[in-house]
Order: C-alpha cells, then structure tokens, then sequence
C-alpha cells in the first residue's frame, strides 16, 4: 500500500462504509452487491487481456464470448432480478460495452409489451433462448430524434398476407443499431405502415435478418457493420438496407395496433402505451452520468493524492498534486456532483416504480411532469458528466491520457449518452415547453402543484425584480436559501423565455418561429431548472442521514456544489438581483475554504464508491495508489513489444537509410 | 453536388477566395499552398485504406512508410522551406500523426542548436540521412512540468572519460517521448549531470539506444512501446530504462556548458539560450488550435447545411439542420473563435520571428513577455478548442460518434495539446506570475509598457469601481468599446488577484502558500488577459482589410467572438461593473441577431478555411455535401464486413443457443 494514500485514508473524518451502504440504498444491498461482484472478479472465464491491447475484430469477439458466458452463469447462480442482472454486468463490462446489450435492452423488453398473446408464445421463448437473437431498428442513416421522419416503409399484401418492407431511398437505410451489424439474426424494425393505400405511421415489426442456422443473411436483407466509432468498439453498430422483404402478417407486433387480414387497419387505445420505457431509460441515464463521474473522480483523487509533482515552498519535497488549490478547484466540484447524481439517479428511480404503478391502473397523471424532468435531467447531467471526465483525465497529466488510465475509455462510452435516447438539446427544449406550458398557466390563474409549482403567480411576485429594487435575502452559507436562490433563478429565466417569445409574436412571427427564435432562452431557463432540482435533491437528501460524520461532510459537499454553480453562473444571480456583487466575493472565499475543508476527506469519499479495481480498470485508480511499477507493467504488454524491432524497421527505415 | 449546399454557397455576400488569401498571407502563399497540397493529392504513394480500419501496430506500421516515402519525396522535389514542408506534411498526415515527428521538431533542431563545432560535424550528418533516427527524451514517468525533479543520472567517470546514465528508480524511466519506443535509435536524453562529487542540474546526452545495423536494442538499453492512448495510434510514444549505459564524453552536448576530460564542469554563459525553442512551439500550437477548430467547423457546418431533421413549422419539410438558433449558437461563435485563434496564431509567429532576430544580437528584453504571452495563450487556445471541437462533433448528432466524421481523430489528436509543452493550469500561472510583477511594477510607480500596459496605475484609475457608483460607458454595438471592456475586466481581475495575495499573506502565511491558496483567481485573471489579447487582435486584424465584403463578414464574426464572451463571462462584466442589467439583456439580443446575420455566409466562411477533402477526411464535410452515399460506401469497408458471418457465431453463439 503506498504511504501517501495510507494516510489519507486515516485522517478521514467519517465512516465510509456507512457512507456506502447510503449510496447503495442499504446495508444488504452493499453486502449482496459485493456478493455478485465477487463471482465475477473470481471468474477464470472472466479474466481476459485489457481490450485495450486488442484490434476491434478481437474486441469484439471477446464482447461475444463474455456475453455468452454471462448468460450461462446467470442461469447457474439463479440471478434473475434485473438489479442483480445489471449489477453483474457491470463489473464484467468495466468501462466496455455488451455485445449482446440491445438484446436484453429492447428486443426482449419490447416483446414483453408489444406481442399479442399468440405472438408472445412463439417469440418470447424463441428469445430467451437466445435462438431468436434481437436488436431494435428505428435510427436511419437520415433520420434520428425525429420519428415522423423515418422512411422504412412495410406495405401489406393482402394477396399473400404479408408485409413487404422497404429502404426507398439511401437515407431510409437503418443506422446504428447495436448488435445489427453481424450479432442479431432478427430486428424489431420501425417502419411506416401503409395498407389499403393509406399510411398509418410507425408501427414495429419483427423481421428475420439471418438464417438461425446458417447465419447468413436472408435474401433482400443487406446488413452490416457500420465501422470503427469513437467507443463502443465491442458493439457491432449495424446497417440494414431492405429490398422487398416478405414477412407474415402475425410478424406485425399487434397487442395495441392491428392489420386484419383483409388488410383493415385497427388503430391503439393510447399513443402514451409506450412512453413509459422512454422515460425508464432517461432516468437510467441520469444515474450512470452520477456513476461514470464517481469512477473518473475515483481515479483522479487517488492519483492526485500518491502524484507528487514540482513545488509550493521552495527546497521542500513535491506536494502531492492533491495540495494545489487548483488542482482541488478542478476535482472536488465533480466530486461533489458526482454525489447529486448519484442521489437524483436514486430518486429518479423511486419515482419511475411509483408512478409505473398509478400507469399500470390507467393513471396517466404524473407523466408529463416525470417525462420533462427525465429529458432535461438526461441532458444537464450527461453534458455535465461528460466535460467532468474530461476534466478528472486532463487532472492526470499526461498519464490520463494513456488508455491505461481507463479515463478515455469512461469517456467515448459514456459521452454518446448525450446524443442517444434524445439529443440533449431537444431534450431542453421539450422540457422548456413543459416549463413555459406551465408558466402560461399559471399567469392565466391555475394553481401549479409538484416540482414546478414555483411557477405560480404568487411565487413569482416574491421575487427580486433587479439589483437595486431590494436588499437580496439569500446567505450563502446557508443551503436553503441557496436552493431557494437556484428556485427564484429558474423562475426568472423561465420568465425571461416566456417574454422572448412574447416579443418575437409581437413581430408578427408565427407561433413555431418565434419558438426557434427564442431557443437559446428555453434552453436556457431549462438549464436553470434543472440545476434547481438537483441542488433541491441534494439538500433534501442530507435530511435522511442520520449519522453525524457522514452528514458533515455531505453537507460540505452540498454546499460546495450549490455555491460552485452560484460561481459559474454568476452573471444569473446578477441579473436577476439575487445576489449583490460583495455576495459574490464571499461565495469564491466560501468556495475556497470548503476546498480546503473536503481535501482531507477526499481520498475516503471517492473510496466510498466502492469501484473494485477490477472494475475500474484503471492503474492510475488502483486502491493500492502504486501507480509507477503497474503502469511499466501494463506497457510491457502492449502489443508493439511483441518483438523487439518492429517490422517496418526493416521494410521501411533501412531501405531508406540505403538510400541516403 | 448536394443542392442545398449549392444554394448555401450562391447566398453568400462576400468574395471566398479573397478571404483564403488572407488567411494565408497573400494570395502567391495561397498558390504555393495549393500547389503542395496538389503533389500530396495526386500521388499513388500516399493513397491509403482509411487508418481506423487498421490494429494499432498496422497503423504504425503505414505511418513509418509514409514518413520514409515523404523524406525521399520532398528531396526530389527539392522543398525544404520549413512552412512548406509544415505544409506538404499537413497534407499526408490529415487527421493523425507523423511517425518521426520527433525526429525532425526535436531531434535535430536540438543538435543544430546545442551541438559544438566537433558534434555538429559528426552528429548532423548522420542525423540528416537518418542512419541516426532520434528522438527527445525528458519526461519521466514520474515527472513531467517539474524539471527539477527529473531522476535520470549521468555520472562522469574520468578514468574512462565516460558517462554513466543510469535510471536509479521506477519514477526516473523515460516515458511518453514520441518515437522512442520502436523507432529511433538514438536519443537526446535529459539526466542530472554529476562530476567530481556534485550534482549540476539537467543536461542534454546523445544517447545510443539502439544497433545502427540491427536496430537491436543495446545492453543497459530497456526500450519499448508505452500501450495505447486515446489517439496517436502511430506514434510508438516510449520508454527508456538505462542501466548503466556508458557513453563517451563527447556525447554531452557542449555548446554550452562543458565538462572536461578530468570531470571539471565549465557553466553555460546565459541560461535564456533554450528558451525560444519553447516560447516557438507554444506560439505554433495557437496557431494549432485555429487549425483544428476550422476543420471541425468545417464539418459540422457543411453537414448542418445538408442534415434535415424535425420540423420547425408543422407540415413543412423538415428544415435544415443550421436554420435552428441552438445549432448556430453552438457553432458560429466557435467559427468566430477560429479565426480568432487563427488570426492570433499569425499573429504570435510574425512577433515570434521579430523577436528571433533581437535574441540573436543578444537582445532578450522582449522575452519575458513573448514567453508569458504565449503560455497563456497556449492553454486559453488549446482548452477553448479542445472543448469546441466536442461541440461540433455532437452538433453532428449520432453520426459526429462514428470514426468517418474525422471528428473523433481531430479531438483525441489535438486534445493532448491542452497537456504538453506545459500543463495548461501551469502556464497559465506562469502567466499570472509575469501579471502580478507587472501589477507590482506599476503599483511602485514604474511606467508599464506593451501589452500589459493596461496594467498601469493611471489606466486602473479610470475604472469604474462598483455597479452603482458610475455610469457605464461600453458600447455593446462598437468592437473597439468591447476590447476596452475586455481590457478594464483584466485590470480588474489581476487586481483582485494581487488582493488575495495581499489578503492572504496579512494571515501570516508564507508567500508561496500565499500564491498557492489564491491560483483559483490567478488563473482566472490570466484567462480574462488572453481573452482581452484575442479579442484586441482579432479587431486589429479588421484594419487590415481593404475589401468591403470580407470586412463585412468578419467585423460581424468579431463582434460575434466579443459579445459571446461576455455573455459567457457575464458575471465578471456585471462583478467589475463594466455592464449594466439592462446591457446584459442588450447582448443577449445582439447575439441572436448577429447569428441570424451570419447564417447565410456560414457555409462560405467554413470554405475559406480551404481545407480539401482529402485533409478533412470526413465523410460529413465533404465539399459537395454527398454525405449519405459516402458514408453508406465507407462503413462496407469496415474490417467486420469482410466475412458475411463473423468467426464469434461459430465460436460462441451456435453452441450458447445448442446449450440452452
């Protein structure tokens, strides 16, 4: 164990693993957690050369093999509760992708909701057996957020009783699927019906793509891989291009829409039916922006504080990179964020199961609101994420920017998130429509309830209108009135985007221009909202925890996390006269004494995580702190060491040096 | 070509290849350019299959053939002219990196500059053909900013007349420099020189690594490949272990400082000699950062011309891409700040090439400031780009995630700028270190002159000092009120700065912890200095301009970069009270019409970067904006599709679906 981060762990000042069992939502979800990962990290068949080292092809295979493997060995250990499931995967990922991930994702869930019961008999177990291997097809090479865009079309036959589908054009061709490309040997694709010579929109159907015996692709089917990408090297993202493809008719997913024989079209009992899985995944994604920052911040704290470099006091020995204030300014935030996402992940979940509930009875109330707070969460968190991990590698030095870091891989796989699932623009902007839709309302004298009911009019009339109508009341060592302040802040920028467009009508625009022409203020205002609701979340989190040492230094991060955000958007607080110019110089002395106070709690929050190293796989992270004589290791296995003179040496560089 | 793109190019207001030369330098610099360019283009030798597709060890292996070819290339075309070979190499490099790049930015300007009249006679011509391939090796693996703390030994032993270089820990192995792992056979190695029982600090040595017959490594000499990194995949970054590797005298470069046969250490007369290496390659990475952010504009803005998606206007066809306000907002006030850098990078090359010639008469007063200039600026331009460059890739939407966008091979290539030649955070306290002297210069009453100027107490005392207690003078309309306002924020921003300090050190602390507990507003006082340098040259570049038409449209772009900056750095502006509320809000609005203004010459102002399609290489900004075709042509070349069914089925599917 290297001393430095000994040390660090003995001058903490609160109980890790009760912090720990907080983050897992327990003592015996921690204990049951460290079970399953046990299985995995003392798995032979799970021990495997650092993908790194690989060529995609390789990577690729053994993302094939791990997932065939896992499946066996789910069913042997009887794991068949999806947390358990996703906890085992993750620690057989590491910082990687499953092969075989759309297959779990969408092609099973989306049987389970979508087949009538005479299609559920056939496909379900098809697919559990992984004979009927699946992926979800609706991205095309032209065509992403926008679904009424897509241009697959399936046109029934009622002759034959058949659907024949179609890429009409090159933009038409499916793009991006995971698994599509060489692994599934059937797609729920997404196409625009057409029967009895009108379109009736999308609907799903399920389309062989491969022989189960052979493999080989069915005739009319082109599918491939559509290449190397920034991450997800282990992912065969694929292509599908369909020439007159026949299927059946009962191949149509019909448990809410139907096409009878005679090709009569039966339209769903409600377009909300599959709204659910969308908001599901949104929320998923708010917590894995929480736990990719946990494991980059793991890994730049630690190194950060066994990394001694240059000096503060002359003729003293190097400080650990951990001592300069800068370097503290630039980890603890994220730090402190990763803990808020960490939390609104866990809420976000709490709610999803109880309002799938109340949509299970047909209770459909409460979903616009989760909807726009799971889009604009999905956005500000994976955004924020996403620059933090950049941030915690580039804290590394160079050595960050070795694979052996780990950190580029936590980024290229973590950063498509703000473009998947909705891009995270028009994430904001579908939460501002629900902000401004609200704000309407409430000026028109409805009495807004839940996260928005800061919208109504006799809120708003509390509120600062500028810096010098009125003594601002916030103090910022206090974090409710720093919540409060966040509040009032989105408040009046959802104000300010309410006015934009108020004006842009005034030019006699239409309705949807003067909405683009006032997008940079929705987004704008989305942001602030919900900036609001994860400091809110924070705070009210710290009100469940008992234990005193694990508050205090909770409660330090918090208001870390409240200020350093006052600090970024401070121009806001300004603007809008919630806070007063001499406020700010004491948020930035605040910010700098809270650095101070976390720094020797730093080390022990991050180890609070609980990232083994196998799942982190990362030498600079390593628990230990010995980061040199891995690190030496590590690149004596890169492939280029194979032999000691490489052979371009001898095809290249001495011909040249002959001719000179 | 694409119509759309097309109609983009008719709707611009100003001549394109007018603004090329001028950002070439003139219109013959514009021709040579594209003569070179040509000779790349049109040969055979250096048609190759797109690097992604290739292992890591294919890719090194195409890299060196390419470097060999080059070298023998631009013999025969007799170019030899460092801009022009910059050039030519730009060309066959594209988005990636030169395999000897050392060699040549390191290896042999070290020996030209530092070897004596004996050394240069024998090591340059071995080094100009090439039978001596070098590299530059400093860091270490624990060590890298530090100098000081480097670990590597040469201990002189007169009895042989021999050094002996050792690497007496895990830390001291040689690690990161660029083709010491595979490639080159020598050397320059930096070690703590010790003669005669002391220690005189780091010194170069010409260190032989390996066999100029074998290219086997030599005894004592542990040498290899470093493993992957998040980009530069052809680049065998290395170490280098020494155990008691002995070499003769003569291989200590002498120029300056000696050490005679009998061990006696004869001192270098200036230690300011080695100086301008580094203040030249920090001055050509601004440039660097225009580069790479014009290309990554490029793409994204000729793709967002071609992309429809959603609809603004229900009914109509889905609009293009670029005619959404949170598209424009993302990508013209990056546009804006390429040519911003692009300006500043010639701008730091001409005072760079000035100043060369007075330090070659002994004149070094300008140094100091050249070197603050361009550190600062090195790490306000890399960090600024580094992150614009992730803006444009994910405005690209899915499609900026896949490895034919280029995007992902400019980012992992560039960001690694934000890290060598000295740690951003670093440089831009080294910054600050050269502001706060000049602070306190100023403040002693002497008379500040150059860029820092501002700086003087005369010039403070026009400040206003608070929000309410004078009116405020800025202009939002007018560039040249804008650079003053950027000016007064640095003056404030270093002034608060210098406070903390003072605040800090009346607490008893020693200065050095003093410096340290304020680096946060250090930092931040540097950043608001490169941002006011910027801002200043990109309007003094506008009184260059003769033509109405490109006047037009960068005056546009310049008040673009100036007001963005504001809004971004809002609270600062309010904080000093160089705006008022009510002029926050006026910016805000400026801005958007200023996007409105710029959309239709979007397109043409990505062209005038000139970039050919064969150095963007992304299928997303092709010229003729033919982007789906390409891509779906591109993505069957990918290794996975070589076979229709990939060995993993046969290996682990067929008997995982057998089992169950």
């Amino acid at each position: 164990m290297n001393p430095d981060i000994t040390r660090e762990r003995e001058n903490a000042t609160f109980n890790v693993e009760k912090l720990t069992h907080i983050l897992d939502g327990g003592i015996e979800k921690t204990k049951r957690r460290r079970e399953i990962e046990s299985l995995v990290i003392s798995d032979p068949d799970f021990q495997s050369e650092d993908l790194n080292f690989l060529s995609r092809s390789e990577r690729y295979d053994a993302a094939v093999k791990k997932s065939a493997q896992m499946i066996l060995k789910l069913r042997e250990y009887g794991i068949s509760d999806p947390e358990e499931i996703y906890c085992y995967k993750s620690v057989f990922r590491g910082n990687h992708q499953e092969a075989l991930g759309l297959h779990f994702v969408m092609f099973l869930p989306t049987l389970y909701t979508q087949c009538n019961k005479e299609q559920f008999k056939k496909w379900v177990p098809l697919a559990e057996s992984f004979k009927a291997l699946g992926t979800y097809a609706q991205t095309e090479l032209g065509h992403g957020t926008h679904l009424r865009g897509l241009e697959t079309t399936a046109t029934y036959d009622p002759a034959t009783q058949e659907f024949v589908l179609n890429s009409p054009t090159i933009t038409s061709i499916k793009w991006w699927p995971g698994g599509l490309g060489k692994t599934s040997n059937h797609a729920i694709v997404l196409a625009q019906l057409h029967t009895q010579g009108k379109c009736h929109g999308l609907h799903a159907f399920i389309v062989p793509l491969r022989s189960m015996n052979t493999h080989i692709p069915l005739p009319g089917v082109v599918v491939g891989d559509i290449g190397p990408k920034f991450g997800f090297d282990e992912v065969d993202n694929g292509y599908l291009k369909l020439e007159n493809v026949r299927i059946p008719r009962e191949h149509m997913l019909m448990k809410y829409a139907k096409v009878e024989a005679d090709g009569t079209y039966v339209k769903p009992p409600s377009d909300k039916l599959t709204y659910g899985t969308m908001v599901f995944i949104r929320s998923m994604i708010v917590g894995e922006a929480g736990r990719a920052l946990a494991k980059s911040c793991t890994i730049a704290i630690r190194y950060s504080s066994v990394r001694h470099q240059s000096e503060i006091r002359p003729g003293e020995p190097e400080p650990q990179i951990m001592d300069y204030q800068t370097q503290q300014y630039k980890l603890f935030p994220l730090l402190a964020t990763a803990y808020a996402y960490k939390f609104v992940g866990q809420y976000m979940n709490d709610v999803y199961h109880r309002i799938t509930g109340d949509i299970s009875q047909g209770d459909f109330s409460e979903l616009p609101e989760l909807h726009a707070l799971s889009a604009g969460l999905k956005a500000f968190t994976t955004w924020t994420a996403s620059a933090g991990i950049e941030v915690c590698r580039m804290a590394c030095g160079g050595h960050g920017y070795s694979r052996c870091s780990a950190l580029p891989d936590i980024y290229v796989n973590f950063v498509p998130t703000c473009t998947y699932e909705g891009e995270n623009t028009v994430m904001m902007l579908q939460t501002a429509r629900f902000l401004i839709k609200s704000y309407r309302q409430a000026s028109a004298g409805h009495q807004l309830s839940g996260i928005v009911s800061y919208l109504n009019e006799s809120e708003r009339s509390l509120q600062p209108q500028s810096v010098s109508s009125r003594p601002t009341v916030v103090n910022v060592n206090d974090l409710a009135s720093l919540v409060e302040a966040y509040k009032l802040r989105a408040a009046k920028l959802v104000e300010l985007a309410a006015k934009s467009i108020q004006q842009e009508l005034q030019k006699r625009v239409s309705q949807e221009d003067a909405w683009n022409n006032s997008a940079i203020d929705l987004v704008r205002a989305s942001d602030a909202h919900c900036h609001y609701v994860v400091v809110k979340l924070f705070a009210a989190k710290l009100g469940e925890i008992g234990d005193t040492g694990v508050h205090s230094v909770l409660s330090t991060l918090a208001l870390l996390y409240a200020l350093q955000g006052i600090q970024q958007h401070s121009g806001d607080f300004l603007q809008t006269g919630l806070l007063s110019v001499p406020q700010l110089s004491q948020v930035s002395q605040r910010l700098k004494e809270l650095l101070a106070q976390l720094r020797p709690n730093a080390v022990a929050l991050v180890d609070a995580f609980d990232y083994c190293d196998e799942m982190l796989n990362s030498v600079l992270g390593r628990y230990d702190g010995n980061v040199y004589e891995h690190m030496f290791e590590w690149a004596r296995r890169s492939p280029l060491n194979k032999t000691e003179v490489h052979e371009s040496y001898h095809k290249y560089l001495k011909p040249l040096q002959a001719k000179l």
